[in-house]
């Protein structure tokens, strides 16, 4: 990535606080600077910042600002920048630039960097883009932007080290100190046959501890991980973390060596897609807080409305038990208790298996065994709820039939909840449905419907109503 | 860390489905043979999969057979099978070990590694454990357990290059290749002063490119993210993920270099971190699967209860009503919808905003505008959610009170939601309190006791229970 740009030093980020966030007085410091139209103070304010920095400064600055800054800063504004940034915030500037301005952006990134800025583009702008470009430059950059979304091809750069298999270690030191034009952001070098299809890998602390004569094909390891060009970035980005990679060879259907992917890009995917359950379990889609409030309402308001739909469903069971209720209005006050602790009950069964699934942890192999353990987990918090719910109910009210039957309905409930937390999002996952983003509405769905069901019911049973 | 053990290679891993998981069928394959006794087939088995593969067996067979698959495996549960394992499955196994059995694993791994072996053993075992090592690496470790839990001190190799400021490249190639003892597990070396201060990193690809005769000091880069050894691991995962780290020296308070961390080390703490907050959020604690179950349901059950507690208290708001519910049971069967449907806004909000306080994205400078956001899109989803429930409530029940009152009632719930989710866990944050631990209970009880309270107070109000 930032290679030739220095992180910030520790020791003297006045603008940083603990947490390597900007402190906001610095960053209002910056937003007056500008709009007193002080360019240089700003451009001097600014100038310390590393480009990761740079890019949380326009982050954290109002949209409405954005230009006034990037047109203060302007070559501060550098590729490395743009790199860094939020997506959104990104489309935002370069909206705002000229496309020989981003063709110049471009052309200093490697191709994953590159591609990560045109891939959102309008697609006349990229065609403008894409001809101002040089045309090794955009034949690579095209060539990317041809495989599927979130794919290794998408990821990769082009830039790596080859070298042939019959080279020595003399070789190969000679091979990257007589070229100027390699790239120098390589962890791992790969040795390949006259095919280019990958034959080994070799770190680079193993070659610079071996003599010159030594040949090469002695010093690489030829067991290595490779990453098909189609693979998901979820994949790639489990990959990655199982085996502790840093640098992995990324090949095209006939296994040729076609491109590098390094661990600095999948930090941010592994980050992303570990979050992403968490907004997609609630709903939140992407929950990317510089999103268009507009793509944000419309994304949560759908899922709002399929949950109104099962609020409705339930509300239907309560209202099969008006009678009882009109009767007897208790049964309302206390009927919320036992949906809403299913709800809870189902929720942490519900997290803990998507997140065991998402890591590879949840598999065929041990699905049986993770359905008795949340089934007992869900009897002895139910009975421990159900206990404690029935005990309140008897000394507040001294109805000892109501006692019953809210801890039966508790207990009921909570098995509910355990038992659809787990099969419902392996159900989901069997068949390729993501269960962190369609789970939710089935589970509150089931302990909604049965909490009402099972304690009004019992209560209309018991004749409590009557 | 297992750098010494070659990944599966692509090629032939009958073992592995498509998304890296070991086949069911594999699992049984290898455990049938162990139940049979048949110990040679089991390790012929086993022998191919790498060591992270050997790890996922052991999680993936029930409690009761994993001493009995110990047993036949043998020698192939070498020091990077135990260091890939999950932590309760390690313990597991490591109770069943002699202490010199686990000495000598421990003996084999960086310090990283072992400390995470030995730190979660009885204070006995690990004294016996520590006496059966040899002086070094019983120093070097025994000073890892002295620094807290979860910080750099815990996750730093000890095992590092650092070369004075006045060599030359030539002085660096002859050092790594002239000492067998140095570790081959390293991406970057450091330049450190007289007093061990690190002054400069140097990549290893920089080293490679340049020729002898070229001073160290001319290569390095002089700009460096140092981690304090005392720094919390979540801080360390995100500056090396905002700076693109591939390793970083770690110094102790007098600013001397001390130990290293590498970017292998980091991406579980990513993972696990970015994962924890849907865990937590849910009140699940870590949710790991393997924890013995007893743990589980006391962590959820110290959960529940706080929550009944809030269910409770929304649940006397509803008593306050018996009156009115008793005369119009209609109110109690759609009061519900109003509660879930702020429930299910104030969720969406939540997990958006705690994503981006545990992202340093959320920061002083735009907490304001995030409320305001959140603000906008509370009052667009309220508006939409509001028009749909009271024309249908209208269409279905012809009485136009109630479609007002619900309406109303929906809008007022989805603003409480929408301020909630931000204001609670921005001011958890305040007080240093982890927002996604405590917020989910409170926002849940604004949404529910509010959304009881404006639906029942306003139909009381407009007189619909009378």
């Amino acid at each position: 990535m930032s290679e030739t740009e220095p992180p910030v030093p520790e020791t003297d980020v006045a603008q940083l606080d603990e947490d390597d966030r900007l402190k906001p007085e610095y960053v209002r410091a910056v937003l007056d600077a500008v709009h007193d139209g002080d360019d240089e103070e700003a451009r001097a304010l600014v100038e310390p910042l590393h480009p990761a920095d740079i890019a949380d400064l326009f982050e954290l600055t109002p949209h409405e600002d954005r230009a006034d800054l990037a047109n203060a800063l302007t070559d501060l504004l550098d590729a490395d920048v743009f790199a860094e940034m939020n997506d959104y915030v990104r489309e935002d500037l370069i909206d705002a630039l000229e496309p020989h301005q981003v063709a110049d952006i471009a052309a200093e990134l490697d191709t994953d960097d590159a591609v990560a800025i045109i891939e959102d583009m309008e697609p006349e702008d990229q065609r403008e883009v894409l001809r101002a470009l040089d045309p090794d430059d955009r034949a690579a950059i095209e060539e990317a932007l041809s495989y599927g979304e979130e794919t290794a091809g998408r990821l990769m750069q082009r830039e790596l080290i080859a070298v042939p298999e019959h080279w020595s270690v003399g070789n190969v030191l000679d091979y990257l100190r007589g070229h100027e034009e390699l790239t120098t952001d390589f962890w791992e070098i790969f040795v390949v046959d006259p095919a280019h299809k990958p034959v080994g890998t070799c770190q680079l602390s193993w070659i610079l501890r071996c003599p010159r004569n030594i040949a090469i094909a002695d010093v690489m390891k030829r067991e290595q991980t490779l990453i098909p060009i189609d693979m998901d970035q979820e994949e790639v980005a489990l990959r990655f973390q199982k085996y502790a990679l840093i640098s992995a060879a990324v090949v095209d259907p006939a296994g040729r060596l076609v491109g590098m992917i390094t661990v600095d890009d999948i930090v941010h995917i592994i980050q992303q897609e570990a979050g992403e359950d968490v907004l997609r379990l609630s709903g939140a889609g992407d929950g990317d807080i510089n999103e268009p409030i507009l793509l944000t309402v419309r994304t949560r308001l759908t899922w709002l409305v399929v949950n109104l739909g099962t609020a409705i469903l339930a509300s239907s069971v309560v209202g099969l038990f008006q009678g009882e209720i009109a009767k007897f209005a208790l049964l309302a006050v206390l009927m919320p208790i036992v949906s809403g602790m299913g709800g809870n009950a189902g929720t942490q069964t519900l997290a803990v298996v998507v997140r065991a699934i998402a890591t590879n942890q949840l598999t065929d192999s041990n699905t049986v065994r993770m359905i008795v353990r949340e089934f007992r987990i869900a009897a002895a918090n139910g009975a421990s709820l159900g206990i404690i719910i029935g005990v309140g109910t008897y000394v507040i009210f001294g109805n000892p039939s109501l006692a019953i039957v809210i801890a039966m309905a508790m207990v009921i409930n909570n098995l509910i909840a355990g038992l659809s937390g787990v099969l419902i999002p392996v159900t989901l996952d069997r068949f390729d449905i993501d269960p962190a983003v369609s789970s939710a509405v089935f589970v509150t769905m089931m302990t909604d419907v049965m909490g009402f069901f099972s304690f009004l019911g019992l209560a209309t049973l018991w004749g409590l109503g009557g």
